[in-house]
């Protein structure tokens, strides 16, 4: 094992392998890093395993800010504490942890409450920087800062991340690879359901976008006792991989023989679902799926993220006539130190399906097929491995 | 008395005297009309005392469809069942009923849940008939139809409404004017904060627009035990009214000095209010309310009727990232016939503030002048009596 990897490194840089993003869109390259020690309430992680997620493409791609470059992407990971800095209490090398774009600080009013996971705090943005303190982490070996992206830049065998971002996992549960997507997707999604829909057995629910978010969407309702689960998409092979995840019906929405998305589904629904999530991130399917969800109790929540500066429009007569709400889901409105590891038990107690996301595997090498294959629409998740266990 | 409100008229046509719209926004005209005899689930309505809305002012003057004319307007009153019609088994002949233009059928699906006030088999629309069977009961001495208005028409001495729009008193409950308030305003208002948004005790809450809803708002938050009360409206004098309704604070949004209402409100209430409900009908207040609500749980309720066909337009990052919900709120989310009861009761318990609203009093001759006072905006609720008891 390469000695920069081994114990005792606390307190001093350490030098690894990241993959850094240089410019937008292009293919990133792997390089030498310097990743210096944690500051206060800060912990420093070995990535064992990340996984591919639509935002990092999303950013990846974007010129403008706040897309910034060089950077370091990759947010949705599980790994290992290498060394921990001052008033870090919670957790302690050797752990393993799951880090997450929101926060978690647990002492502001939000995390004190059982309505809100969004951390006043530590605020949720796109900062190319840590929380607490704004600066970097990272440096290339020329010196050059790297930046940090959603707080997790888990492309790299090391990264730092604040307390309030780190979920421990217990102890008693073996380290697999798929828990690393509770720290995105999955939690998204079936959250949205469970957390955000609170979703009631017996009930409709109608999923805009069947990647792997919304279908992580179909998990948690199926989870919640949903009856009925009525996927959207445009590929029609979306529905034989939904029924895995609870899909019980499904509209082509490039197919709907001259009907529209909504009239196919009223009618199909008598009157509308009871709920319906947008994980697209696109403000007229938001329009769509809201004319989709039942008068008098009907819920839109949405997850999907649009283009900056969209709006999203609505018709004031829908709104106020017809008694239906229309929310937002960060986190599927889930307190990652609470809740993931209720959804880490379930997947111990194999209700929770998590193995089933991760369709593709591929080595830090070859982190760029994973791309390739999240842009081609060929898998849900590519878990990239970093061979440093 | 005049023969024709004698008793024994069940069966036959009335005739009565009626405040008839003939052209937009011209005078109502006192006028004999004929009403005929309730059809089958029909109740026939001796009106007591109706008071005017903001809803009537809006389709008196409404030129264009909705907008029809000749036709009665008025929807919230009190009054005394004169007669049934066939398979009327809920009131009788003397019952005091309030009549309201949602519908309560009891039996549809909508009617049978907690979660909806939007009954399905007679759904609300700003129809010119009556509800059933979409015919008039009102005709003019010429024989030319009137239309109804909000299956209600209460500017009548007569009038017919769906026995599903009719909740009766309790009899041991006297007969008072301010009553009739709960067919429309008050329980709209009162109703938003209790059921649609269900306020919790201790929380903020603002209000846009102060007319007789938004008051009704503050006095629903009260009695839900909101420790402040927010309101907001471009008349400095509404603080002053608002007090006897709950308000605490008001920002006078005409006069933010150089600040927009969403910065005073956000460092006023550090970070926005538990809940805010727009009360004026706007789609750029319906913007400002929602900023104005706290991320992580903030709802914005909206109860104001914008013009036919108008959108309402929110920041898709704000309704993704800010875990903030947006909820229509059609008479208070209120089920005419469960709920008019419990708010009766809290009247009569002296809990529920209904008196205080009614500003001011015309008889039916002067019913002219209460449209002059609500355009002045110097009236809350002004009763017109029908001198016929």
């Amino acid at each position: 094992m390469d000695e920069r990897l081994t114990s005792g490194s606390g307190g001093k840089p350490i030098r690894c392998r990241a993959a850094v993003c240089r410019k937008p869109g292009e293919p990133l390259v792997i390089e030498e890093i310097v990743v210096a020690p944690p500051m206060p309430r800060e912990v420093r992680i070995r990535i064992i395993s990340t996984s591919l997620c639509q935002s990092d493409i999303t950013f990846w791609k974007m010129k403008d800010f706040p897309g910034i470059f060089p950077r370091i992407l990759g947010h949705e990971a599980i790994g290992v504490v290498e060394s921990v800095g001052e008033d870090v209490n919670e957790v302690s090398e050797g752990d393993t942890v799951i880090p997450t774009f929101i926060s978690d600080c647990g002492e502001c009013v939000d995390c004190r409450s059982t309505k809100s996971n969004l951390c006043s705090k530590l605020p949720f943005k796109v900062s190319p920087f840590m929380p607490r303190y704004e600066t970097s982490r990272f440096t290339d070996l020329n010196g050059e800062v790297l930046h940090h992206f959603l707080f997790v830049s888990s492309f790299s065998e090391y990264t730092v991340v604040d307390i309030a971002h780190v979920t421990k996992m217990d102890s008693a549960i073996p380290l697999t690879k798929a828990a690393g997507l509770l720290g995105c997707g999955v939690s998204t999604g079936v959250g949205a359901a469970w957390r955000t829909a609170n979703v009631e057995p017996g009930s409709t629910v109608a999923i805009f976008g069947l990647g792997s978010i919304g279908l992580a969407v179909a998990e948690g309702a199926r989870l919640c006792g949903a009856t009925r689960i009525i996927g959207v998409d445009v590929n029609q092979d979306k529905f034989e991989i939904g029924k895995k995840f609870g899909l019980t019906d499904f509209i082509n929405a490039a197919n709907c023989e001259n009907k529209s998305v909504r009239e196919v589904m009223i009618e199909m629904t008598d009157g509308g679902a009871d709920y319906c999530f947008e994980c697209v991130g696109l403000a007229s399917l938001v329009q769509e799926a809201y004319a989709c969800c039942r008068k008098g109790w009907g819920k839109t929540i949405v997850l999907g993220v649009d283009k900056p500066g969209s709006q999203l429009s609505l018709p004031s007569y829908d709104v106020l006539h017809r008694g239906k709400t229309l929310m937002g889901s960060l986190f599927g409105g889930l307190k990652p130190k609470s809740d993931i590891p209720v959804l880490l038990n379930r997947y111990m107690n194999k209700e929770l399906q998590l193995d089933e996301f991760v369709t593709h595997e591929v080595t830090f090498e070859d982190i760029n097929k994973a791309f390739d294959l999240l842009i081609e629409g060929k898998c849900l998740r590519c878990v990239i491995c970093m061979n440093n266990q």
